[in-house]
């Protein structure tokens, strides 16, 4: 007799901030039977693995691995490998994610200095110029797209900006891989990270990273050890080298749902995916605009995988999700921090950026929207995305 | 046209000291679609995560959860969440993974004392009394199960020791949890950490930790932040707690994993469980006395879910190995440290400690030492074993 039973979840949809829905080939590629982590077929894997991810990343850098945990372990990666103690470090912060960098660049006992903008603004080079000119750090760190607001920020031009400052720009690109461009090698990034769970279309556990050879460089001239040792990207290195010098046991079906990932995602061709995101977005903002809900981050600096929006006067945060959960299976995000209560958060990355997905959820959200008591006008949102498509 | 082909790998039996084959159901479990990290489901699944894990880590400590990253990670959690600058630690160090601890535990800025043993040999509590005494640490980390050489490790008066002397007492359970009995609240230890890819019979991604009320205390008391933010207990407590605070995204793939490999292990029964590891290793041990593979750990002193034997002189350690992989797919390891090239290290560990698989690793193992060269008494070792069984 069992404690528990097998799990047998209700299917959602995932729509909020991420995770998103994995793709199915994805799921079947994890329950492949294990190899072992230094197994000559596994090592071969991961060499894939690697080379996929500089493809996907726009970069030769040799320097690109996932590192084995979420997300925020690859933010953690990046600023702990190139900050030391009496180190100065510029954060960048106009959202949620802004803020942990600040929270974890501080722990290296490196000088912080924060700049800001209001949530759901970006910033302007002459901001960070100014900055840069003021402190000298020896890294900026920014979120491309910023999760808890929507906002693009663009840094087209960024990298090239730090390295007259001899600074290095740290870019997180969780939310950004995937769904819109993020070139390290033209755009000069010296150090990204992003996840797995939401424009490659895998299951959450993994963090691609990747370094340039100046980041590297900086790595090598410190004077102290890094302060985390699973992150360490010293030893990470010489178990992902030629040496394989053990280091830790690398999750191995993890990668087996990123390999797929990646292949589906170089299949499709980076910028037929690119299009499609954006194809997806304006159906999607056609729609949520003939539902009367404006957006939160500026006009003309929004994501298309992250559509974040106001909620009308009246309308209940929570008492709408639950009714789309519950009704529809649909998950979508509320607002963090500044927005909590006041906003909801849509995802489209990845698997779920396709007209099916953008269709179904306006429908639903008109019901939901209905029930609550806002005035909607019936199946506006709905022809408005058809309009878009058949454009 | 795509970049690679989709996996296909040859299909292998992992018999190395990890990681083991996981359960065909446990692989299954993890193609499920997902689950929002914040999705009511979810969260009680979790919650039976958390239930589960404590009937096998045979303790009620609230705090028992599985940090999102390998067992690598766990041994950092409990050590950078005990220790801070000028703590004093003493680290038992008789193999490969005391070594570990040392690395780790010196890079929170605390005194680390050393004791060793030779490979292969275990401390005594007389040992252990002597630095509790000299050195008065505020934590003692020690291995049960040291991979690298298959000596298990008495611990279970080692908690009443430390708390003599009021100190914490940190395990490492990696691989034992699953295989034999870790009675967390019994043995009075402090903190414990383990992996999903041994015992537990799941893919490498997790790893299970639990802290004691004493353990939670001295947190508590911390005077500095823990250096490092994503294996920060205190963070990792409000997300899992009745707040639900955003930390990172649960891997939830290998939650799901870990669900349906405690599951089964539950319903297997710890005591079967155990028992189960107990007759195979007999009936390999009878086996490979019958090959005249004689044991590195000390007698009395053994894991029955690794199995580190001395090779015959003239035996060449890679060949073997790659032999036994391109022959007949099964993988085992080789010698770390001082064993390098020297021994092999057979696990049985979970799903594989079974005699279909004793039977083919002895008659595999057979050939392998006869076609190097070996003088072997052919069909005696699967005798041997099937002695054992029929006994």
């Amino acid at each position: 007799m069992s404690l528990y039973p097998s799990l047998n979840p209700t299917p959602r949809l995932l729509l909020g901030p991420g995770p998103s829905d994995a793709h199915p080939a994805v799921l079947r590629a994890m329950s492949t039977p294990l190899l072992g982590h230094l197994d000559p077929q596994f090592l071969e894997l991961m060499n894939q693995v690697q080379d996929m991810l500089r493809r996907v990343f726009l970069t030769t850098n040799a320097l690109t691995l996932p590192i084995s945990a979420t997300g925020m372990a690859g933010m953690e990666t990046c600023l702990v490998n190139l900050l030391e103690p009496g180190d100065k470090v510029v954060v960048c912060a106009k959202g949620f994610f802004g803020g942990r960098m600040i929270d974890i660049a501080g722990r290296t006992g490196a000088e912080v200095t924060v700049i800001e903008r209001p949530w759901g603004e970006v910033f302007s080079m002459d901001q960070i110029r100014e900055v840069l000119q003021r402190v000298r750090p020896k890294v900026l760190g920014i979120v491309h797209a910023e999760t808890s607001t929507g906002a693009y920020q663009p840094i087209e031009e960024l990298g090239k900006l730090c390295h007259e400052f001899d600074t290095l720009l740290v870019v997180d690109a969780v939310t950004s891989l995937g769904c819109v461009p993020v070139r390290i090698d033209e755009w000069e990034i010296d150090a990204a990270f992003s996840c797995t769970q939401k424009g490659l279309g895998c299951p959450p556990g993994l963090s691609p990273v990747s370094f340039s050879p100046r980041a590297l460089e900086a790595m090598d001239r410190r004077k102290t050890q890094v302060q985390c040792w699973y992150l360490d990207i010293g030893n990470i290195r010489k178990y992902l080298g030629a040496e394989r010098l053990y280091h830790h046991t690398a999750p191995i079906s993890m990668n087996y749902a990123l390999h797929e990932g990646l292949r589906l995602v170089l299949e499709e061709g980076l910028e037929a995916r690119w299009a499609r995101h954006q194809k997806n977005c304006l159906a999607l903002k056609a729609g949520l605009d003939a539902l009367g809900l404006p957006y939160t981050a500026a006009e003309g600096h929004r994501l298309p995988q992250i559509h974040a929006i106001r909620l009308p006067a009246g309308i209940d945060d929570v008492k709408g999700r639950k009714m789309l959960l519950e009704l529809f299976g649909i998950e979508i995000g509320g607002g963090l921090g500044d927005l909590k209560g006041k906003a909801w958060r849509i995802g489209l990355m990845g698997y779920n950026s396709r007209p099916a997905v953008v269709l179904v959820l306006l429908a639903a959200l008109e019901q939901v929207l209905t029930r609550l008591g806002a005035k909607v006008s019936q199946g506006a949102s709905v022809a408005a995305a058809n309009g878009v498509y058949a454009a």
